[in-house]
C-alpha cells in the first residue's frame, strides 16, 4: 500500500477534519483559492508521489463549482503521481438526474461519473446515492454507504413508545424497511395521488398511525415539500408527534420556512452536506458521518471490505 | 451533411443571436434553467436526430458555471443523436492554466480539453487561444480564428498619420507583428525587467515610439496591471498617445479602474466575453465577432478551410 494520504476541498471542510481526527492523521496540505477572474488555482503543497490519496468533497451547492474544484484536485493528484485517487463524496450531486424523465434530457448524473473517471478518479466513496444505479454509472469501484444506522441509533436513544417509520413514497419504502427494522417498528407508507388532473395531490396514508410516534424518512430533503405535507397529514390522521429525517439536507428555497410552520417536531440530519449556521434552527438536528467515513477510508486503505461497516 | 442547428447557453446569448442572425437560421430550441437547488437542468425542445449542432458558450466568468452548464448540453445533444457536436467557444476559460508553472499544479485547460471530449464534443471553434498548444489538448479537430483582422480594421478606419504597434510582452510579439503587417506599421516591445530581487519592475521599451500613436495589444486584458503601466510608461516615453486592444476583455478585479486612471485613451475588445453595462464605459469600444463566427460555421458544416477567413 501507499502511505495514506487525505485532502479536504471547500465543501465539507469541518466533516474533513473531523475524519482525519478520527483516522489520527494530519490533513494534506494544498491551497486552493481563485484567480482574479474566479477561476479556481490549486497546489498541493506537499509530495503525494506513491501514496494513495483521498480527497473529501460533497458536490452539494454551488453544485458546478463544487464539482469543478474536485475535478481539478483530481488532475493536480494525477500529474503529482498519486498511487491511488480515492474520490469521497459524502453527498453526490446531480443524483436526480440519473435518468431521462423527459425526451432530450442529459443524464448529468452519468456525465459526472464520466467526468471524475476522465480527470482520474481511482475509486468513489459515497453515501446514499440517490439511485443505486449510480454506482453502475462508474467503471472504477464505488462503495455506497448508508445513514439509515446514524439515524436509527439516535432515534433508538429517544425510547419512544410507540413508533412507526413512514416512506414518504413508494421509492423510499427499501430505505424505511430497514430503519424499522432497526427500531422493531412497523412501517407507513404515503400513497401520492392526484385524483383528476389539475387537481390537488392527496395524501393517502396507507398504515396505521393512530397514537404513534411517527418517523418520515427520505434520502434527500430538498425543497421540503413532500415532507412537510406529509407532516401534515400524518398529524390529521391521528399520528401523536412527527419526526422527520434524512441523510443529505439540501434545503434549498422555501424549505427552512416550510420545515418551520409545518407540524415536524424535529428534523434530523447527516452532516453529509455542510448546512448554514442560519439552517441550524432549534428544530434541526444534526448527526455526524465523520466517524463512518474515517472507518471507511481505513477499511479501503487496508482492502478490507466496506460492507462490514454495516452491520 | 446533417441539417445545421445552432444553440446558445447563457454566456454570450447576444454574440449567439448574432450568428444565428447572420446565417439566417431560427435559434434552435432549449431551456437552460436551473433546479431549486442550484443544479442546472437542461431540455432540447426540438428533434435534432442527425443534424450537425453547434453550441455556442464562451467560458468566461463564472468559468465553473459556463463550463459544467456546456458539458451538460453536449451531453444532451449527444443523447439526442445529434451528427456532430460543434462546441463555438469565442473564449476559452482556464487557457492560462496550460501548463505547471509550478510542482503539483492541475492543467486545467487540458482538463476541460478531455471533459469536452468526454462528453461528446466532436470538434471545437475557438477564438486567439492564450496558448496554441492547446489545439493539442484535444484529440479532435479546434479551429482557431484570431482577433487580428477585426482590432486592425478598426484602428485603420481613424487613418492615424503616425503609429507604431506594440507588444506588452515577449510572448505577444508575433500578435503584434500580424497587426502591424496589416496597418503597416512598426512594432515596439515592453521588455519588463526587475532589477534586482523584491524591487519593483522596470518597462523598458524597445522600439521608437516617440511622437507616435501607440497601440498596445493582447489577447486577454484581465486585471489591467501590465497594461496600464505599459501604457503610462509609453506615454512617459514620449507617445504621443495610446490606444489598448485585446480580444478576450476578462477585465476583472481593479481593471476598469486602473483603466479609467491611466493614459489609455481608448481600449478597444471584442465581444467573445459579454461584458455587464458598468464595463461599457465611453472609454471602451466592443467590436463583434459574430460574423467571423457566422462565417466560419458555415465553412465548417459545408467542409470548407476556416483558414481561408483569414484573407
Ligand atoms: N436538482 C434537482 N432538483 C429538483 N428536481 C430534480 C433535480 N435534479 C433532477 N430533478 C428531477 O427529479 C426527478 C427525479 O427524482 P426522483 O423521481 O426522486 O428520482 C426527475 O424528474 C428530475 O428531472
Ligand atoms: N485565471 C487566471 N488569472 C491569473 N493568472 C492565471 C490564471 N490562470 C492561470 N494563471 C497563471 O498565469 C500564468 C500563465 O500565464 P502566461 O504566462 O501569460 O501564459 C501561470 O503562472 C498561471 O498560474
Amino acid at each position: 500500500n501507499g502511505k495514506l494520504k487525505v485532502f479536504t476541498l471547500n465543501s465539507n471542510p469541518e466533516l474533513a477534519h473531523e475524519i482525519t481526527e478520527h483516522i489520527g492523521l494530519e490533513m494534506g496540505k494544498s491551497s486552493v483559492s481563485r484567480f482574479s477572474d474566479g477561476e479556481i488555482q490549486i497546489n498541493i503543497e506537499e509530495s503525494i508521489r506513491g501514496c494513495d490519496t483521498y480527497v473529501i468533497q460533497s458536490t452539494s451547492s454551488p453544485a458546478n463549482e463544487h464539482i469543478m474544484e474536485l475535478l481539478i484536485m483530481i488532475d493536480a493528484l494525477k500529474r503529482a503521481s498519486a498511487k491511488t485517487i480515492n474520490v469521497v463524496m459524502p453527498y453526490y450531486g446531480y443524483a436526480r438526474q440519473d435518468r431521462k424523465a423527459r425526451s432530450r434530457e442529459p443524464i448529468t448524473a452519468k456525465l459526472v461519473a464520466n467526468l471524475l473517471e476522465t480527470a482520474g478518479a481511482t475509486r468513489v466513496i459515497a453515501l446514499d446515492l440517490h439511485a443505486t444505479q449510480i454506482q453502475g454509472f462508474f467503471d472504477i469501484p464505488v462503495d455506497q454507504l448508508v445513514g439509515v444506522p446514524i439515524l436509527a441509533d439516535y432515534f433508538e436513544s429517544k425510547n419512544f413508545d410507540d413508533v412507526v417509520i413512514v416512506s414518504p413514497d413508494h421509492g423510499g419504502v427499501i430505505r424505511a424497511r430497514k430503519m424499522a427494522d432497526r427500531l422493531k417498528a412497523p412501517i407507513a407508507i404515503i400513497d401520492k395521488r392526484r385524483p383528476k388532473p389539475n387537481v390537488a395531490e392527496v395524501m393517502n396514508i396507507v398504515g396505521n398511525v393512530e397514537g404513534k410516534t411517527a418517523i418520515i424518512i427520505d434520502d434527500i430533503i430538498d425543497t421540503a415539500g413532500t415532507m412537510t405535507l406529509a407532516a401534515n397529514a400524518l398529524v390529521e390522521t391521528g399520528a401523536k408527534e412527527v419526526y422527520a429525517c434524512c441523510t443529505h439536507p439540501v434545503l434549498s428555497g422555501p424549505a427552512m420556512e416550510r420545515i418551520e410552520n409545518s407540524k415536524i417536531k424535529e428534523l434530523v440530519v447527516t452532516n453529509t452536506i455542510n448546512l448554514p449556521e442560519e439552517k441550524k434552527t432549534e428544530k434541526v438536528t444534526t448527526l455526524s458521518v465523520g466517524e463512518l467515513l474515517a472507518k471507511a477510508i481505513i477499511h479501503v486503505h487496508e482492502q478490507r471490505s466496506v460492507s462490514k461497516l454495516f452491520d
